[in-house]
């Protein structure tokens, strides 16, 4: 039967998904990054890739285990390591989502490509009535799916913040979102789904960014 | 000399090309779907792969055997699990098609785009006479080819059925088709002719889909 | 010091070279062919890929030995196999250019693309003038370099012709050539650089076809 | 922890990173270089590599150590060998930048095509303000970036008294370079710092040459 990513601990998990990902380019430099909740003892932490990192040579010991509810550092195996910059984005997806098991973000061409189809100033993108938007559980005859869409800010913090106000008032159909310039962020119930969500994401992104016309 | 995936049991063989399959990027997440008929003992059944499983990590026990001619499942080495959503298009195949031996379902964004190139409509798809054609055994000049194209339904049961009128009446020149906003399926008298035949017709979609014109 | 693969004996460096290809999406299902002019013993004679094998899992005793000068099969491990369709073509190369000791042959969607924008009927495709050319030894500033193009043609015995009577008349300034919605042709005075002229070659394409301009 | 590149002796860290490089098609044929700064001893002098070596097959002897301040050969392991043709660009990196430890050099279809949507004869080109910047630690909201370009010319020695010229009056913002028909060169602190400066200009390159529109 095939083995998924969470019969492995949750950081070898992350370090084999971080090096298949950058295999792909989809984690070019030390771009990109992946958490997964503990779901054994602290539930209230999760693992996250530590700042800087290169995707491609991670080591098990380059992840940190960060609170859900505050910034603590709750364990830091390599001294020096700091948290992902954006780790207030993961945290608010564990925060609004108790169910969201790990968080991966990529970091592609073709999502900033395909963000540029997004109307100037519109909060979604809908996304084309694909076939692949079944992997999300969504089985319906041309689902209409609007993908969250946020500026790029050098304050990570508050899009985050941004994040964490839109989806308290509604929670996007499909547990991803966009920013524009940077890349998809998604969220599944397994390190196993969510790795299928970014797989789902990308495609359907690609296609997006291949396509000549305005999709919005 | 070259060994082939027939040479292979064949639950063994379409593990190895799910992942190599998987590994190009043509079946993300749990996406596409393959089947071998059997050949030796119960020629009235085909392994298929199971709904939901990761084609870049299936292993053998992965694959359900269920009837040619009705929706039998014959033999499930995994409890829980099904055979994929899309069995219904593989078993008209093997109804129709004596001689098919194997049938791969992949899922590429390139025969997304392709299949737009079709008339809104059509019934086919007219592909262009590259030299790949030859690859089904067709030696012609300047081939004329067209490609079955079905729309993408919620209920597969009812794709299956248009591809059983259709194909009773008249059979397609190569053994392929195209679902609009999902992928190709191909078939052919053995493993590795069915694989041959994924390759060159993902060949032939990604040419048309990189042309700016259309094709048909 | 690099190994080059004029270090292996011919078969074994044309398996390699073949699966290396195939990997690469330049040989799918059987396209393509690969052959070496033998250089110890019958130099008149050269190695080359047998008819309708899979690039992607080729053996050793998947090459037959044929002659130089007429269409005599002198040496073929495997019972029936026959050489490739294109022999041909390889033969008239190994006539013309008594330097040349290896030709290869792939087939990729870019040089079917990049061969569309040679204007109709034209006999060259102007090269764009890249710093790549270089590596045809041709250290010029913003060389002129022509490539010779045929149709495609079901009867490949007439293109060899073609072949035959255009460079019989006059070299084209880098050894390769293209065929129309086919693929390219290159050669070289070793494997090794036989091997980094495709790579040169598909590079060049690959820039003509992603291109939106006309390029001859 | 994550093992950098700068872990390794530095001509096994450039054999590893110009087999890697190689496989993504960044270094066809022979193209491209790599070279590093010797900080342990002679540290006047940088290993770089060899003129027409394979870079996915290359070897640690494939490296020559060369001057910074001449073009003296200090240590040539294979005898023959000559240092690459471009290793008067690599030197007068090292000569204006002394935190340099590497400089990188590679040859890709889409830094040509980038390169293209600079003004004709215009001495810079705007990058966008993608997310990416960011790796160069540039933290800026909407970061105005200008890599400098030059155009390609057979006397490398002519594009590298350009190169000495314009850095020496100013820095560009960012450790890179492009040439017109080419590839873009980038350099960094470390062995590490510079494989991700090449994979951070690459996808940046990649993104321009993808968009439409002209960037600048």
């Amino acid at each position: 039967m095939a083995a998924t990513f969470d019969q492995y601990p949750p950081c070898r998990a992350l370090t084999m998904i971080a090096r298949d990902f950058h295999a792909r380019g989809w984690m070019a430099g030390t771009a990109g990054n992946l958490s997964a909740r503990v779901t054994n003892g602290d539930t209230g932490s999760f693992w996250i890739t530590a700042s800087g990192q290169p995707k491609g040579q991670l080591d098990e010991d380059d992840l940190l285990r960060v609170a859900v509810q505050d910034d603590t550092i709750v364990e830091s195996p390599t001294p020096g390591h700091r948290p992902s910059a954006e780790t207030s984005i993961h945290r608010v997806i564990y925060q609004i989502f108790p169910q969201a098991r790990a968080v991966f973000h990529t970091h592609t061409v073709e999502a900033c490509l395909a963000a540029e189809k997004a109307h100037p100033g519109a909060e979604t993108l809908r996304l084309p009535p694909l076939e692949m938007i079944k992997g999300f559980d969504l089985w319906e005859q041309d689902p209409r799916v609007d993908l969250p869409v946020f500026d790029n800010q050098l304050d990570v913090g508050k899009v985050a913040q941004q994040i964490k106000e839109r989806f308290t008032q509604a929670a996007p159909r499909i547990p991803a979102l966009l920013i524009h310039a940077h890349g998809v962020t998604v969220w599944g119930t397994s390190l196993q789904q969510t790795y299928h969500h970014t797989e789902l994401m990308e495609f359907i992104l690609r296609y997006m960014s291949l396509r000549n016309d305005t999709v919005t």
